[in-house]
């Protein structure tokens, strides 16, 4: 991507000082996906990155994660699997326990979503200490999964997210990075 | 769209009876959703209709709502506008109070998301007694939208959701329609 269209595309997010707590800024992605030329620069980014690729299915996370997870997909290809908070998915589903910066939570995906051997791309819109991450990763790998490859909108590069994905054999592709907080 | 492709369409959506309860048919998008060719030919029929017709926004509800709306808006050079419940959205909303099938809820979109004049197109995965779909349009012109379509994958053509809309100047697009529940 230019440099121009890189501005853009981070000019498009808003930063929130000071949210959820004090110190911390808060990325906010709503306004890139509003726009229609930066969210266009995003998707043709992943899918010029992705396409081609034979990947199978794309696992998004709930809920700003199936923005860039489905059009990715439909870009591609692939299926959408929506990993999803506990109770929210009709059918039989599989669970792990993860680390959320402030707390934990349980993610679910449908059972039969993935089959052996499917390949199987992460997306989300945020990657920070990766714990929704690595989640996914262990949800679509217990279900035979090959996955090598995970895309983000953001990534906090200070946080450890990419290195917890990387020690686990995963490579991220990030849109925009950040530093310093 | 043909009748082979249709037929495959419907056989990806699975039919959950009596739930959530007796005498409903659930109607379950998200095996659809995952399943490549069908994801493909949901969003192809789609961008078809909706590409060339001048939309700047597209905008969905949360969370299967999502899917569809970005894949769409990726496919035609809109921006997506997240309709989501109180308190997830991080910049100033406006709301609407709505009536599910079995309760009420509000939901939100930012007050910046859409401009006065912009062309929105209100997407979502189901619709029913149209709920949700008022209470987008609702907020879409609020903000000073022109809305005139609206496009769901499932309508149940026995409950008043279309006509709700049309009632209200909005035709729906139905990529699949059931009857009889």
């Amino acid at each position: 991507m230019n440099k121009e269209d890189l501005d853009y595309l981070i000019s498009s997010v808003t930063a929130i000082p000071d949210f959820p707590k004090k110190g911390i800024i808060f990325r906010d992605i709503t306004s890139l996906i509003e726009d229609p030329r930066a969210f266009s620069l995003a998707v043709d980014w992943m899918a010029e990155r992705f396409s081609g690729r034979g990947y199978d299915k794309i696992m998004a996370a709930e809920a700003r994660g199936f923005i860039f997870g489905a059009a990715l997909a439909a870009r591609i290809g692939a299926g959408v699997v929506m990993v999803r908070k506990p109770g929210k998915l009709p059918r039989a589903v599989v669970s792990r326990e993860y680390n959320l910066e402030y707390g934990s939570s349980i993610l679910e995906c449908h059972r039969d979503s993935v089959k052996s051997g499917n390949r199987v791309l992460l997306v989300d819109d945020l990657l920070a200490t990766g714990g929704t991450a690595v989640a996914m990763l262990e949800l679509a790998r217990s279900l035979g999964a090959e996955v090598t490859e995970a895309c983000f909108a953001i990534c906090l590069s200070d946080l450890p997210g990419r290195k917890a994905l990387k020690d686990l054999g995963v490579e991220s592709h990030c849109l925009i990075e950040f530093e310093g907080e």
